[in-house]
């Protein structure tokens, strides 16, 4: 497939893709790159790489596929130190949950004799750093490439099957088609998990703690993806902010419906909710995007 | 500790009673009595009691402990249905999310000499039915008793013994902070995992299916409590509607602070919101309510 991969940014994504191109031996040669130098250590340390490089230039100048995957916010920057670098005819490509707000950033920088295709596997845990890399990550996950029609449909084929070897399925869109879709499957939940936890623990010392001691009735489930790495949600809610906000008012108008079924002791109607929302968590079962294991198998 | 346990109403949480009891052995005799005979049956072939019964008579007279175990809206049939056969004596306890309810119910038949001692479980998952109970489903969890100042303490202990011998931890309040603090650690969780899913289905076809199918990247955390028995969910909004509707008006008023922040793309303030989140969890963590596996163990 590639002789050799590049990824600058190795985080619990970036790390992930080493361990799995490592395991599933489609990659030569896999040599990591990260500014931040307590990463560098780590992945030295754990044996992360094939070769860990403090320079730019030898970081990308032989690779075939460059992979970003950074926080938003630090993706101008990584670009910036790699342009001057990039081997003619390679491809880019990135991990980043805002398709747009990626492609604004390349655009500016007008790249020459690159094919820059857009990736995003829908894959994570609420952990984050190179120690939370799981080789596995992306099996039965979608990624959605989001390339520009000018890019050579050979090199769209090269990061598919890049994606597919280490177990993901793809899924081609444009890059506004992904940050609507995703800002209801993934930014959304997460502003509102974020919302619920910031609610339930706006209380006297006491009462948190009795809120900490009671909730595995429902509230623990949300604090699980509301304890996500704080950089990279902070820069989803900046670059998604428009589709994100139209997301919430639409979850408040709907709020104001349930509430007036509830006040108004409204039985059929919320039956009518919940039988509707068990269908659809059947559906995601059956689509294979979760676990069926009553608590996700805790209890 | 109890020669002769009687549950009435043998879903996830009264069948789960019954393994449990079995499991540690501290009760010599278990009947059941289900007004559903769907449900008798499957506990007959599932080996779910030590004796079942369709005569109410039959199945209290002899108990030293009634469990009822039924949804809060066929809570007062239940006891209706008993409230002549009970030994005197004996204790009347129950497995309801909303205090208040059973203790309003329980005080219209005014019972003589019968301990009424409130229980409530804090567990379970987004199963229900008597194939979804569990054996461990109370261990290192807390189940709350809320009885009245003029109940006999020994009784009280007797109860709090029967809890702990299946695991659980006990503590006692009052019904109005119960379902206080419950309206936070549950039902609000609940009316917003249903809300968010009813927003983000909210669309047509196309999006659905697109919605489904990249679910991974956090909403499919919340589906799974929106998959909970929905009769005994509806039961809940209605009876504590008041304190759920006060916890829906503090969620939206945080939420606008949320969307505030969002507009204005006020970093510091988005990470304050998310620092305090993680710690949150980690108290959770802490306190042995939550799996600290990544993706609770899945991915």
């Amino acid at each position: 497939m590639f002789e050799q991969v590049s990824i600058i940014g190795c985080g619990l994504i970036g790390s992930s893709v080493f361990r799995a191109l490592k395991k599933n031996g489609s990659v030569k040669r896999v040599i990591t790159f990260d500014s931040d130098k307590s990463v560098s250590e780590i992945i030295k340390k754990e044996n992360l790489s094939d070769k860990i490089t403090s320079s730019p230039e030898e970081a990308v100048s032989n690779a075939d596929l460059v992979l970003i995957s950074t926080p938003l916010s630090s993706f101008e920057s990584a670009v910036d130190s790699i342009k001057r670098h990039l081997k003619s005819g390679s491809i880019l490509t990135d991990t980043s949950s805002v398709k747009k707000g990626a492609d604004l950033i390349i655009k500016k920088f007008n790249l020459k004799n690159i094919s820059w295709i857009p990736s995003h596997p829908v894959a994570g845990t609420e952990k984050s750093g190179p120690t939370a890399g799981l080789s596995d990550l992306f099996k039965d996950r979608w990624t959605i490439l989001t390339p520009d029609s000018k890019v050579k449909e050979s090199d769209v084929k090269k990061v598919a099957l890049f994606w597919e070897s280490m177990g993901s399925k793809i899924k081609i869109m444009s890059a506004g088609d992904h940050d609507k879709i995703l800002s209801l499957t993934s930014h959304l939940p997460h502003v509102i998990a974020y919302n619920i936890v910031k609610t339930a623990m706006d209380n006297d010392e006491k009462t948190n703690k009795d809120v900490i001691r009671y909730s595995a009735g429902g509230l623990r489930d949300f604090t699980r993806i509301a304890a996500s790495n704080p950089i990279m949600w902070k820069d989803i809610f900046i670059d998604n902010s428009d589709l994100i906000i139209d997301g919430i008012n639409r979850f408040s108008k709907s709020l104001d419906e349930f509430k007036k079924a509830i006040t108004e002791k409204d039985s059929k109607k919320l039956l009518e909710i919940f039988e509707k929302s068990k269908e659809f968590r059947d559906a995601i079962i059956k689509a294979g995007q979760d676990t069926d294991k009553p608590g996700f198998g805790r209890k």
